[in-house]
């Protein structure tokens, strides 16, 4: 209730502050006998931290995930799963001047009336890493669906997009540049980009694009629990995201039905995808995709007005050391909150037949 | 689990067929002491009901709710609410041509993938009959939210794009046409392309925007119930929605953190609003704005290719009575959904202090 | 939340007041494709239902359920099964003379304070008239468990005891006395005892016990939700319960680990049962039983004090048609709430392993 | 679902086996302010903790809780509240004996079979270890319901029993002996007994009773959620409970209603307290008390006979150090589940009117 936890059979639970001693989580109905790949998990892990390339924020942290619970003999038990992350590099000195002080489109000045009482140290529980743990929980999620495959993907970068359809595209070249985009001459604009945005001490936005292919028929809850819904609600709730479409989306909405629909092979395929191979909320086992929209970083290098919790207007200046443009670190955090949705889907679905 | 409900303390679940003996559904959680307007409750029906114009489709149906419980001397009693609307002009024989067919876009192949047994009759429980019992549930979470105002419009139909801000637009004017559409020129445009499209046998998407004004600060909880997380899995929960976006949107994300951040005015208010007024996921009490984009009905009057159940592909025609365009009558199902997470957010922020 | 719903994959939500136009509810969950025996349903309501022989209330309701979705030709569909029940015989001025007034032992107080505005006709939404939406839900949970055999009887009547272990008791005797006592000369005697109760005016107490056989092994989840912890929640809910134990029970908190352990027979079962074969909260495949204590019914035909809501102390005396001993009534109940848990439980366990 | 959270607005989610790295848990939906007491805290541990007394099991534990987040300058944020307990004294090789072997009326057999995987070191996450963590979010539920108080004692050991009322007994003595029973008699008969069977190598059953004061008016919610319904799961999810009663309890089973019933005072209080003070499952201001029955420990010190997961019988011989009577240590743990249901129940309860 209180929206820490996600799921319903494969649940995650996630807590701790950007400054606090620690982060992590609880991984509850994860089914006993899955053999876990610990190397895969941090691989997840390694893809979303910071200082991993010059286009992202330099901070340092190992980011190295302790496992306290629920695995025997390197297997789940169907027991809780227990995680904890140090936080090991916080300098909570950096944030002693927003003490007193709401930045502009963070949440400081939403959690201060909300709650009265919040750790400002680096955006405390707001912060993005909290992600970190939705990594460990996606990375775990992904071993269960074994046959699923997830690929997420930077598709924008501001006004650079990819205009190749995601079938044009090689997936194997998503972690070959820092930006994680599988066209390589968009890639290195896009790069180039953010490291211009960088210099001047701004952010950009972007988008990234995830494709699930091998999703078994049938997963999703109509009504009001469809699949896309549940995606959609995943993607939404990762921090600095904006919109979130899936299939044809907003470009679907200018279409006819007639070009719209999408005709059956025999085989039960369809010869176009506009759907997303989604219909009244269930997968139908072709490839679903979807596209994420992340707003530019709010906290920027640059002199900007703030207000204060006296209600003065005072000029303050990022500090800290941040992303200008979060996409290329959201990539695998877009695939963790798919697998979630996608390995929760999954085991409801074991109990919609007799 | 089984996705038939929705909310936390403010829940609503639905139950019924398109062609069964009725649709209904049980609100509970709703607070006692509530006096109900019931002339609101059916005049939101009317608003989503069938046959009300021109632009529509012709189906008759009176939709008049029964209340079958949780009211007493016309207030709420904190039980729970039962209400049933009768199936009152379902014509089944309609549809026997589709008992062994696909319909192209449509949930007959998944439903039969997922479930086996499946009521085909007009979509059966796929049907956006549905959403006639989210209205009622709608109706009531508005009149709890007694201060809170909610003005969903269409803003666009095919390419025909409202393009003034919503500041600028008369939320009077929008019940003042069929298309529902405040701005008077794009209103004509829009009633005229619909018209044409339903000659042609043929259907087109649409996009609702959404506004909530004099929404509480505070509402909204963080991680991964972040009010626009749930407010875009509410929208995406409804027949034939493709996309959520709100605040800025995908525009957000081609653009840089210093054009983005919304600047402070003194008194907590901010300058511009390109947040969505939600920071962190926490309402922060200035407008909520959103859109909605509805891909085209998937029922064309056109000769069309399907699949049997058996694996031949089989020419088709739909029949019955459809919507060329689904986004007039979705007006109030957005609105709807927009305040049952209202509401339900509402009651869950009453714990948020001690 | 609020109370009305039970069960996480197979969930029933109840509505619905004593004296209002109907009760009824809505089965989510329940997997597609069982074929429904709705002569057994019904059977399990008249088996509940006012009127059905002498020792209990003599108020007539047929109690016939009217299924409204879910289902399509005689099998469950996956989607919702929304279902009512008519209140056909209230005489709601029976109740006139409490409007004000707070019966001794009722829940007219509580709910008084709780919602400030109450139906206080035949008690409203407090009225055992409720379980009647149980029974129907638990008949169907039944048939979904078709190898799993429930049995519950009434194990005592005031201080006569059923004092033969289970495993001597004829089931198949249950259902031959009206008292539901499979122990004939137990059976005479209670209802010998439970005439005299009546003729005074006065009521009384007695157990249910409920035995469940060819239960799966595995089913329960621990740590909170330990399979013998939903039972106990869900016979607790029951009106007028006032303890549950099972296995050795209280009589267990006497003995000593020597004589309480039940020691393992090669092939997995255990000589003795004291467990009530669950152990850490799962069923080990042998007889779950438990026993579950009712009150002696609050509406007495006799002269008693209460208060009124002005606060004087108001002579008052039972009206209408109540039940001298709510046990034999209770005995389906008791099986429906049991049949709810298993099925619940029975598919979580679906996915306790890979 | 899977079983390991507690609660809905303030909820607990608890991780950990017995002889793992660590046990620990999530507390999330504490209202945002509230003031940690951590003595207070860490006394309740030191009340749970292992080696306290001679009558207790000799196995020393530290039991010192670390918090990870949600708490900042002593008070609660409204962010979930992690903490860890370390597992300091584990001695894994005491557990090698039993590997392959299913102990009697210990949950080997039953985890073995529901999940395949399994921790065997010192019963794994079957341990009631777990209730460290219980008691570590009780301890602060406790703290958010300032002006309630919890009494628990036991009430028996073994067949010697506390016969006065407890509105007779001194709470303040609970904690002056070492069994936590508030009568000095009893209390020095009980701790000879339990010293008497552990000299056996025997252990023994008994009772806790648990008396909860100034409960507001209103707490519960019907019909499912019954306070005394959750407070029944909520210690029947307690390691080795069997049994619970409230108010006039199995007792009352035997009564009549015109002995049964608590005549109201003019001021809403009542004459007797048969009913447990709750009606209609809400709470009615007055003392709440129940009576939850633990049986003897299933590790004896005696060789006795188990089955090998081969199906052969083997004699083994309890060895580690335990418990031979569970009472006194449970005590602490009836405190913190009745804490916690009244802290979420007093949570949910702020919802129940406009």
């Amino acid at each position: 209730m209180a929206g820490n936890s996600f799921g319903n059979l494969f649940k995650v639970t996630t807590f701790g502050e950007s400054h606090g001693q620690a982060i992590g989580g609880v991984i509850d109905g994860c089914p006993a006998g899955l053999s876990l790949n610990f190397d895969e998990i941090q691989n997840e892990l390694n893809r979303r931290k910071p200082g991993q390339s010059e286009i992202v924020t330099q901070r340092k942290e190992p980011d190295s995930v302790n496992f306290l619970s629920g695995i025997f003999d390197g297997k789940t038990t169907g027991t809780p799963i227990g995680f904890v992350i140090e936080n090991a590099n916080q300098k909570s000195k950096d944030y002693s001047h927003i003490k007193n002080v709401y930045r502009p489109s963070h949440a400081d000045y939403t959690y201060d009336k909300k709650y009265g009482n919040r750790d400002y140290r680096g955006g405390g529980r707001s912060s993005a890493r909290e992600t970190a743990s939705r990594v460990v929980a996606g990375a775990i999620a992904k071993q269960l669906l074994k046959n699923v495959e997830i690929h997420a993907f930077t598709s924008s970068v501001g006004d650079i997009f990819v205009d190749k359809p995601y079938q044009d595209l090689d997936f194997g070249a998503i972690e070959s540049n820092i930006v994680r985009c599988p066209d390589p001459d968009k890639a290195d604009a896009m790069i180039s980009r953010i490291k211009e945005i960088r210099k001047q001490g701004d952010t950009i936005g972007g988008t990234v694009t995830c494709v699930m292919q091998n999703v078994p028929v049938g997963l999703g809850e109509p009504v009001f629990d469809k699949l896309h819904a549940e995606l959609g609600k995943a993607m939404l709730s990762i921090n600095a995201v904006k919109g979130f479409e899936y299939g044809s989306g907003f470009e679907g909405a200018k279409m006819k039905g007639t070009d719209h629909n999408d005709l059956f092979n025999k085989i039960g395929t369809t010869k176009t995808n506009l759907s997303g191979c989604v219909q009244g909320g269930i997968s139908n086992g072709m490839d679903i995709y979807c596209r994420v929209a992340f707003k530019p970083v709010a906290t920027i290098i640059q002199k900007q007005d703030a207000l204060d919790n006296s209600g003065n207007i005072v000029e303050m200046q990022g500090k800290g050391r941040h992303d200008p443009c979060v996409v290329p670190r959201a990539v695998p955090i877009v695939e963790a909150m798919a697998a979630l949705v996608l390995a929760d889907y999954y085991l409801i679905n074991k109990t919609s037949k007799i």
